[in-house]
C-alpha cells in the first residue's frame, strides 16, 4: 500500500484482528503504523480455486511429485521452493544496538532482514527466533530444521556464542551457514578498505590497522583482513589492546592475540592509535580529537557505530583522508545490505555446501571493482541501491564457489 | 502466471538456476511443471529501494518497534507477522499414502498446505519439515522455534507418536497447536453425519457406527463422535474390532476400548457391520458388497480411502441412503480443506491459547448449519469451494474460544 502498511486482505465476512486501542498513539510514528500487521507475506502464484488446480498443486498430483524426490532426493531442489529459501535464525541476544532483548521483541528486525533478503537478492527467507540460548540447543534446533531449507543466516546472536554456534553448523550442514553481523560487515569493510587503500596510492599490505571492539564483527573483519594480506592489525576491547601478554583471555581473544598485533602493541587504544593508517570503530566507545589528531598522513577512518559513530565525521575529516560510518546520512555508507543479498544469492544459484573464506573475499573485491574510476574520497563504495551491486556480488560468490569445489550447480 | 507455474523473477544480470535437463521429462507431467521452483514465496507490502523506507523498516527505525515489544510484550501480535503465521511441522512419516518419505519428500505437500491455509484462510504459514522423528526431539524443536509463529499445525505425523507429540505441545505452548490429519478429519466427518442424520430423520444419538482404521484419523473422529453424543461406536484395526476384553492393545486402543464399543463387539469387522447403521472407512482395507449388505436401513457410508474408497459409491449407493468419500469426484467430498483453514482463522483471529474440543465441535456445527434446506443425499457438505465456508468456521471457533475463555481478543 502506498503508505507501507501491511495488512491482511481479507474475504468479505472474515472478522478482523483490531489491537488498535493499545497501540493507537504509537502508530502516530511512522516506524510503527508501517510495521502494523508485519512486514512479511507468504504468498504462491499457483491457484487452487477448483479441483483441477487441487488435485495438482496438492492430491492426487502432489504425491507424484513426493515419490519423485523420495527416489530421486536432489529433485527437491527443482520441485520446492527450498533451494531459494533461507532461515534468518536469531536467539534475540544481540539484536541492533538493543541487546538481549528476546526473540519475540527481535521479530521487526528479523521480518526487515527477509524484507532486505527479498527485494534485494530475491532470496525467500522466513524469520525464525528461538526460545533458547544454549550453544547445543541453538545447533540442535537449526539441524532439525534443515531439511526445509537452502541456506541459514545467523543474526544478532551474542559473542562469544555465536562462533562456536557459525562453526558446529558449518560442519554439520551441507547448505550455507553465514553469521552476517560477522562476515556482513566484514565483506563490506574489506571492499572499502581495499578502495581506501587504493585512493591513496597503498594497498592493503601497507597498512597498520587499530580496531576498536572484539565482539562478532570486530573478530571477523580482523580475520579477514588478515585473509586479505593486511599489514598488521591490532584489536582493542573494553580492557585495552589485545596482546599475546595479557592475562584472562577468553579463547576467541586468545586465538585473536596469537594472529594479530604482530608488534605487540599493549595498553590502551589511544596510545596504539598513534602513528596507526587505520581505524576501524566497531563498538560503542568514544575516541577524542586529540588521538585521531595523532594519526598517520592519509589516515583511514572507519566509524561505524550507530547512532553515534566512535569519531564524528566532521571530526574525522579533518585528519583523515578517507571517513566512512554506518549511516546513511553520511558519505560511506558501510551497511551489510550490500553484502548479505548477493552473497547468499550467488551461494544459492550455485548450490554451495558451504560459504568458504575465499567466497567471502571474491564478494569484496566483486564490491569493490564496481566503484571503479568513480573512486573518490566521498565514494569508496557503491549506494546500497545501486542495482549492480547483487549481480555482481552473487555471480563472484558462484563462480568463486565452483572454483572452490563447493558448488552442486 | 496463467499456467500456474511458480518462478523467481530476477533482475536482469542474475544467473538463474536451471536443472532443466535432470527433469524435463518430468515436466511433461503438469502436476511436475506446476511444482517447479515451488509453489511459495516471502513477499512484502513494504519498499525499502530509499533511505527513508529503509530507515523505517529497518535501521533505525525497527528498533523503535523492537524496543515497544521489549517492554510490552502483547504489542508483538499487532506489529509483527507472527499473529498471522503458523508453522505447518511434519517429520515426514505418514504422508498422504505414502508413508515415511522424510522430511525433504513431504515438502510438496507441505507446501501445497501452506497455499491451502493462504488461498482458503489468508493465513500465512510456513513449512517446518524436521530431519527428527523422536517425540522428545520434536517436542523440544517445536517449542524452541514457537516465539516466532501464531499457531502450530501438525501434518502427517504417524501414529501413535503424533497423539503424545500434539499432547506435549498443548501443554508447553500457549499458542493453538492442531494435528490436521486427527482433527480436521473428525471436524468435516462430525459435519457430515450430523447431516445424514439430519436427512434419515435422526441424531447421533440413533446411531451405531463401525470405524475401520484406528490411525490419526480413526481416533480422533470416534472421540469427537463421543463427544458428539454418538449412540455407539466401535472401532477396527487390522486385527479386528477393538475392545475391552482383547490381548495386546497399545495404550492408545486401550484408551480407545475403554471409550467406545459399549456392546462389546468383538471378532471382525464384517461381522460387527451387521446391523449397523454406519460406516467409517479411514483405512485402506476393502469391505465386499455383501458385507455392506448386511447394514441397517437407512445405512450411512463414508469411504474415505484414496485414492481407492474402502467401498465402491456405486456400491455402496445400492443399500445405503447416504454415501460420502474423499473423492472430489463424487458427490459429498469429505475434505479437511473445510475446516483447518476456519479452524485457524478462527484462532488467531481470537488470539486463542488453544483449540478446545468446543471449538472444534462448534467449527462441525457451523459447517454442517451451511447446508441448510438444500439438505439432499448428494449434498450434505458444502463444497470445498464454498466461500461462505471460512468465514462461517472461523466466526463459530472465534466465538467458542471466547466462551471457553481462551481467547486474548
Amino acid at each position: 500500500m502506498a503508505d507501507g502498511r501491511v495488512e491482511h486482505a481479507r474475504p468479505e465476512g472474515f472478522e478482523v484482528v483490531t489491537t488498535v486501542s493499545r497501540s493507537q498513539n504509537l502508530d502516530e510514528d511512522p516506524a510503527f503504523a508501517l510495521h502494523r500487521g508485519g512486514k512479511l507475506h507468504v504468498t504462491s502464484s499457483v491457484d487452487v480455486h477448483d479441483h483441477e488446480g487441487l488435485s495438482l498443486a496438492y492430491t492426487p498430483g502432489v504425491a507424484r511429485v513426493c515419490d519423485a524426490i523420495a527416489e530421486t532426493p536432489e529433485l527437491v531442489e527443482t520441485y520446492t521452493w527450498k533451494s531459494n529459501l533461507v532461515a534468518v535464525v536469531t536467539d534475540g541476544t544481540a539484536v541492533l544496538g538493543l541487546g538481549d532483548i528476546g526473540p519475540e521483541a527481535s521479530l521487526p528486525v528479523m521480518e526487515g532482514k527477509s524484507l532486505l533478503f527479498k527485494q534485494f537478492g530475491d532470496v525467500d527467507s522466513v524469520p525464525i527466533a528461538l526460545g533458547c540460548t544454549g550453544v547445543d540447543e541453538i545447533v540442535e534446533t537449526v539441524v532439525r530444521m534443515a531439511p526445509s531449507f537452502g541456506g541459514i543466516n545467523l543474526e544478532d546472536i551474542s559473542a562469544p556464542r555465536c562462533f562456536e554456534i557459525e562453526r558446529r553448523l558449518r560442519e554439520r550442514l551441507d547448505i550455507p551457514v553465514f553469521h552476517d553481523d560477522q562476515h556482513g560487515t566484514a565483506i563490506v569493510t574489506v571492499a572499502a578498505l581495499r578502495n581506501a587503500a587504493r585512493l591513496t596510492g597503498r594497498t592493503l599490505g601497507d597498512l597498520r590497522v587499530v580496531v576498536s571492539g572484539a565482539g562478532a564483527a570486530g573478530v571477523a573483519v580482523t580475520k579477514m583482513l588478515l585473509d586479505g594480506g593486511i599489514g598488521d592489525i591490532a584489536v582493542a576491547d573494553s580492557k585495552g589492546m589485545i596482546h599475546d601478554g595479557r592475562e584472562g583471555l577468553t579463547a576467541v581473544k586468545q586465538e585473536l592475540a596469537s594472529i594479530s598485533n604482530k608488534v605487540g602493541l599493549s595498553g590502551s587504544i589511544e596510545s596504539a592509535l598513534e602513528g596507526a593508517d587505520v581505524f576501524i570503530g566497531l563498538s560503542a566507545g568514544e575516541v577524542p580529537e586529540s588521538v585521531v589528531s595523532t594519526m598517520a598522513e592519509n589516515a583511514v577512518i572507519f566509524a561505524m557505530a550507530n547512532p553515534n559513530p566512535e569519531v564524528h565525521p566532521d571530526v574525522a575529516r579533518k585528519y583523515a583522508s578517507v571517513v566512512a560510518t554506518g549511516r546513511s546520512d553520511f558519505p560511506n555508507q558501510i551497511n551489510n545490505v550490500l553484502a548479505f543479498p548477493g552473497v547468499f544469492r550467488g551461494a544459492l544459484d550455485a548450490g554451495a555446501t558451504d560459504i568458504t573464506e575465499n567466497m567471502k573475499l571474491a564478494a569484496a573485491t566483486a564490491l569493490a571493482d564496481l566503484v571503479g574510476d568513480d573512486l573518490a574520497a566521498d565514494y569508496i563504495l557503491p549506494s546500497s541501491f545501486d542495482e549492480r551491486v547483487v549481480p555482481a556480488v552473487s555471480a563472484a560468490v558462484a563462480a568463486q564457489a565452483r572454483e572452490d569445489g563447493v558448488a552442486r550447480r
